[in-house]
């Protein structure tokens, strides 16, 4: 029966099961990890060749000749450019290949507007007021940076087809103390949308008050795909000839990294953007560094090789994590079809499942999740300052758990979110 | 006979004499380069141990059971610390295990006080001005660093015993918008000094006017003795117990890197300071970062060992560079003898020799050096601005070059020395 149609008498009767059930689970001293997108063991024990003596004595020349083990190349070596285009969806010259982390890359980013300004106008720590759209839920991560910067974040919401562009375009247009916007524009997180070709025009085309407003475009899941069935794969337009073509060539910074296709924290991240931007940030980034990692960035091109070898990589992890999503699926499907106010995304790629609780109900899931001994991504993390206004939204990590563990996760899980819901009904009731 | 003692004529043939040797080096098409501290490929083969599968899938778990190929770990895997504590001088625990490069972590270093403070003191970005102590001639990359941010560079000589101490004391004394100096206080850049024991305990002691001065210490050449002979070895007095006893616990920035010690651009850096600034350091870090490259940790733990196994290494680069520097040093000593008011440093460790020539000729004698294909350093670079008073002094840097090649280099920059000095004596005449 439906918790919507139960009786106060039912409601409670319920709720004495389920505080059963979950006591049980509580009992059984659970540590079982839901929170963070990271890859599973068995993903990583695809990229060991890594550890392998895959650059070897005489392989540490680049293709130009470079030595890779001595210093220099701040941009990155011609072959690794190559290998990072395909990540950004974009030719070799317009790539910078960094160091580990893509989250590096983006608080540089912003650090350098922040402290040097960018394409000649005011530093924006000069400025009264930095404000910048959080289309949410969204990534904790992002929010903490223009957090940590002090920018006031403005939460725009998601829809089907990427952030809702009627609020973007109406917020940019005005005020020109608004200098950004996260999108993570395949595969979200933790949404898991794609955005449409009409959002990802919108986004390029529209008209800003600031002059140095900045798209920064976190492709984080660009490779992705949770299916080997190209119809069931999503693809965003590039962002960077959509703002060439619409006149403002400045507009993106693009962002990706290896992180979740080889080891993260041992990978590589890379940028790309207009020309202006480019060497923008290389004048910066040559005070900053003599240069990254080009031994990692030798072997990352001996293994991935290209875009053939990327998507035949990928789809060995999509074998791995495709079934833990649709576990993920089939156990809310199963367990909360009498739970009235759920939803949750099925994405077809990305590394997260969205799941909306009843409002006011996602702080309480996420606390009995833990006495059971299941960590999930704190209620709210998926909103700027931790501040989920209908406190609905959970974000789902299934990939690190093993298929066994997360399955027991999901049983937590799901009852954890129907007692909430029991708890909410007799409350109203 | 010194060209002080020679007449006009004289030091006119010898122009003409020493103008044919330039042109004829000119004619040879030569292309040498003694201008970066960069190891030569000899030393690169030292570490190709680190190409191999050092760190096997065993062996990709850290000792306290970490799987060092996922995410996490901000401050660097425990035996890392342990690993660059001896690079800092220090104890594991106020260590820092960073990516590739100390120059990055002092950069960014510098851009957290400038955009968030330091101790709880003001952004120094939102101050009227800022000012640095340069003891000179130093490091060009530092000065760049601080040139970046707008900060006004103040050069204090560097004596025997490290910079001038007097004057340092002066500078902070009264004037609150001193917020720093960089140091690298053994075998210095490029002049090869260590400080003495008087001078970092003056520095830590010194009262300065801004509370959150900070000292900027790189200790690039710790372990980078040229004899194995410890009497032949300097150490230095590390600052952050020195700062600790006189009451200025968080007066240090400690700064270290195997950049000249496996392969620059893809070894380790680290920061060690007091917990307090550890703590600020990892607040602002783990906006930015999710963590280092923690295979690259292993990698280098299991390469280096300890103390003992990177002194072992360090004396097998020792083999490789000291023949460089005799050479360089004997060279110097046999063609300059009879040229007024040149000097140069016999360091015991380092990358660099630190040159005099007479004053208003450096300039000249490096664009000579540039017209017989021998690349130095730019004169004037290893002062603030690249503006060196007395257009005197050069850095050699001698361990690129294969033996043979420096001595060729050799030739030509005495060459144009001797050739510069004349072309004074005549304009004096």
């Amino acid at each position: 029966m439906n918790i919507a149609d139960m009786t106060p008498a039912e409601l409670q009767a319920q709720k004495v099961s389920l505080e059963q059930q979950h006591q049980a689970f509580v009992a059984k001293g659970l540590a079982l990890n839901m929170a963070r997108g990271k890859p599973s063991r068995a993903q990583l024990d695809l990229s060991m060749m890594l550890l392998s003596d895959i650059v070897a004595t005489d392989e540490c020349f680049a293709e130009d000749g470079t030595d890779a083990r001595n210093y220099g190349v701040l941009d990155g070596l011609p072959e690794a450019k190559r290998l990072m285009a395909c990540f950004l969806d974009d030719e070799p010259e317009n790539v910078i290949v960094l160091g580990n982390s893509s989250l590096n890359a983006m608080y540089d980013a912003l650090a350098r507007c922040w402290m040097f300004g960018t394409g000649g106008h005011a530093p924006w720590s000069t400025l009264d007021q930095v404000k910048w759209i959080c289309p949410s839920p969204g990534y904790d991560r992002h929010f903490a940076i223009t957090e940590a910067f002090g920018i006031e974040m403005v939460p725009v919401a998601m829809t089907q087809d990427g952030p809702d562009m009627d609020d973007v375009e109406r917020l940019v247009a005005d005020d020109a103390s608004v200098k950004g916007i996260w999108c993570v524009p395949q595969y979200g997180n933790p949404t898991g949308v794609t955005y449409s070709d009409e959002t990802v025009e919108r986004l390029a085309a529209m008209a800003c008050a600031a002059p140095d407003f900045r798209i920064f475009w976190d492709n984080a899941y660009g490779v992705h795909h949770l299916y080997a069935d190209p119809d069931r794969q999503r693809k965003v337009v590039d962002i960077r000839p959509a703002c060439e073509r619409a006149g403002n060539p400045n507009r993106p910074f693009k962002f990706a990294s290896t992180s979740k296709v080889t080891f993260p924290g041992s990978g590589l991240a890379a940028f790309a953007s207009s020309a202006e931007n480019l060497a923008e940030a290389k004048r910066a980034m040559g005070v900053q560094t003599i240069g990254h990692d080009k031994i990692n960035q030798l072997r990352h091109v001996a293994f991935l090789e290209d875009a053939e070898g990327i998507a035949a990589h990928m789809q060995r992890h999509a074998d791995i994590i495709r079934p833990k999503f649709e576990l993920v699926a089939r156990k809310l499907a199963e367990a909360l079809a009498d739970v009235p106010d759920c939803s949750w995304s099925t994405p077809l790629g990305g590394y997260f499942i969205s799941f909306d609780a009843p409002e006011n109900t996602a702080k309480r899931i996420v606390a009995l999740a833990k006495e059971a001994g299941v960590t999930m991504t704190g209620a709210g993390a998926t909103y700027p300052y931790g501040r989920d206004p209908r406190d609905s939204n959970i974000r789902i990590a299934p990939t690190l758990p093993p298929l066994e563990e997360l399955d027991e996760a999901m049983d937590v899980f799901v009852t954890c979110v129907k007692l909430a819901a029991v708890e909410k009904a007799l409350a109203e009731a």
